[in-house]
């Protein structure tokens, strides 16, 4: 029990002196009453890829994770974006310089996964190992239910689509940059990433400050 | 000469009298100034599938196709949604009452395609042969480059999502209903719409007003 106790102990010392929050961090509640208009986003929507290094404040954070795929009808835990018989199979991890952390919708927060900065095994790009934030989209595949391979597949694209644009408009909104990539080592990024069989990695999505 | 002046005048006629517009329909130039925040957007988004059969006015279809897929940077010909590799190889086609169009994004208009009311072939649910709009998503896979047809499949689905998205956000905006729908007799649509072996159907999105 001591053993044990000092274990946890020289674990925490350890992330602490790194910086690194092994435990969930709940985001600040999502803003609703800024930024810019839908078609004023769409005008600005592009993909960049020259990111600056600095990291993006929480609540910036906390409404961009909301836009992609956030609860916006909390009666019925439905979602910003649609999905193929409302499975809701997408899962988004996010990858910032301290871990890997799943973004768990119901409860606005994001929970640890691995704790290693694994935003070099994204893509090939050297601006992915430097940008703030890499967002992975995941489909499980387990949570598909009665469909074809072939079809499973199809419904990952579609549906990681739909997230993927509301991050653009998010980042469109507030002069962020950002741009999503189909080329990807996902073997090696699964593994890291510690995914099971059932997860299949569809799209990354990188977003930072951009490079001035 | 006669003989081909007659025929053109009695098609007229007849197209006239069914009120079918059998010519390119120029679209109003789109309105950016008005609509909601796209956080709002995002909070009201979902999936509607009771539809009332009152038309949409063009400006409102020209608005919406432009927050689809229209260009929004004019000198380099690019979109409101990415797509893999620039290809821009989805198109828009748009089933109304009075026939099936081809959304062109650089003249900002609707080319006419058949002549023939087609919305009933869309879907099986009752609602799409009476609402006012259908959209069908294609993949031109000519326009995909050097893929492997499992990659053609799969950017064909991740970037009709992105457009999907813009088209639920769009409708939120506008408090307009949408539904996208992937249960689709794709053989029967496709021989309907004339498409060719290198077009595949991807997704149906049905908008219209919201039935009270």
């Amino acid at each position: 029990m001591l053993k044990k106790a000092f274990v946890v102990v020289v674990i925490s010392l350890f992330c602490f002196s790194l910086g690194i929050a092994a435990e969930i961090i709940k985001l600040p509640a999502p803003q609703l009453d800024g930024g810019k208009t839908l078609m004023q986003a769409l005008k600005e929507r592009k993909s960049e890829r020259s990111f600056d290094v600095k990291k993006l404040p929480a609540n910036i954070l906390s409404n961009m994770l909301w836009a992609a795929c956030g609860i916006n009808r909390p009666a019925a835990a439905k979602r910003t974006a649609p999905s193929a018989m409302n499975k809701q199979s997408i899962d988004i991890y996010v990858a910032l310089p301290e871990g890997l952390y799943l973004y768990e919708a119901k409860t606005h927060a994001l929970k640890p996964v691995v704790i290693q900065d694994i935003r070099a095994l994204t893509g090939k790009q050297s601006f992915v190992a430097k940008a703030p934030v890499t967002l992975i989209y995941v489909a499980d595949y387990k949570k598909m239910g009665n469909m074809s391979n072939d079809e499973k597949n199809f419904y990952a694209a579609t549906d990681t689509g739909f997230i993927s644009e509301n991050v653009y408009l998010f980042c469109a909104s507030e002069g962020l940059g950002t741009v999503v990539r189909g080329s990807i080592d996902k073997e090696a990024l699964a593994k890291a990433m510690k995914l099971g069989d059932h997860q299949k990695i569809v799209l990354a999505q990188t977003v930072g400050y951009v490079k001035e």
